[in-house]
């Protein structure tokens, strides 16, 4: 059944390639048995840089569901999602993943995806995007509003 | 200048929680001084768990210029960005974050971008999320494809 799932991903990925949609990647989330998002990178040929195949598979997922919360789903990916997919996936509430290649074999094809993930364990000010904080007056009324409000819906 | 477009930022995420599309964010990028793109938090309302404000402002900012890269450009976001964002920063090519709240702050008023930044400091097996490594054979025949292939577009 896994292999089944991943060779899905597999095939979303040479569907892209093919097509000349982005790079080698594909995912597919499946809820209950059943194939509930799937998706392809498009990065290039959507000009979207987020277009990796798992935020395509997590955004049809949701489209498809109503719901911003992928509660009990698997996601079957062909690759270790990059931190970008990865923090997705906890934000999409996904609990177990299913991946074949690493971050090292990204590498070795050319993507940047283990560079990232050691950029992002780096404090802000160590990284070699430059991260500036200001301190400004209205953030504090800004999230004091959030904390107020009556009817927000929480994620 | 940098304080007009942060204060740019946190009227994107007033005009966001006030019309009940999401959380307390709000994300603008500049590049030559002028708005390219921008966004608001939008999680709640479109069903999708990806729609953090730094990610509709980049995905606005690559459609306005036709391109998946955004290079030169500078976001200016009310909140430090989660590892999400973040690497599609990096993604983008973006190379300057201004921001205002960090992480601490996002985790007093109830969101969890500090525990994502921890779990993706961990090696893929010790998280929370179960990450499984599954070795199918068509994934070397897929990165090969991709390698051989003479006219694919590198990101």
């Amino acid at each position: 059944m896994k292999e089944k799932f991943l060779n899905k991903a597999v095939e979303q990925a040479l569907h892209g390639i093919r097509n000349n949609y982005g790079g080698p990647f594909g995912a597919v989330i499946v809820k209950d048995g059943k194939i509930i998002g799937k998706g392809c990178n498009k990065v290039t040929s959507s000009n979207d840089p987020t277009a990796h195949a798992e935020i395509v598979a997590i955004r049809q997922a949701c489209e498809a569901t109503s719901s911003y919360h992928l509660q009990d789903a698997v996601i079957y990916t062909t690759c270790e999602p990059c931190p970008m997919c990865m923090a997705a996936i906890y934000w999409a509430g996904i609990r177990t993943v299913y991946y074949s290649a690493d971050r090292e074999d990204a590498e070795r094809i050319g993507f940047g995806d283990k560079f990232i993930y050691e950029e992002l364990k780096l404090p802000p000010g160590r990284r070699t995007v430059s991260m500036n904080r200001l301190d400004i007056p209205a953030i504090k009324d800004l999230f004091r509003e959030w904390e107020n409000k009556q009817d927000k819906v929480l994620y």
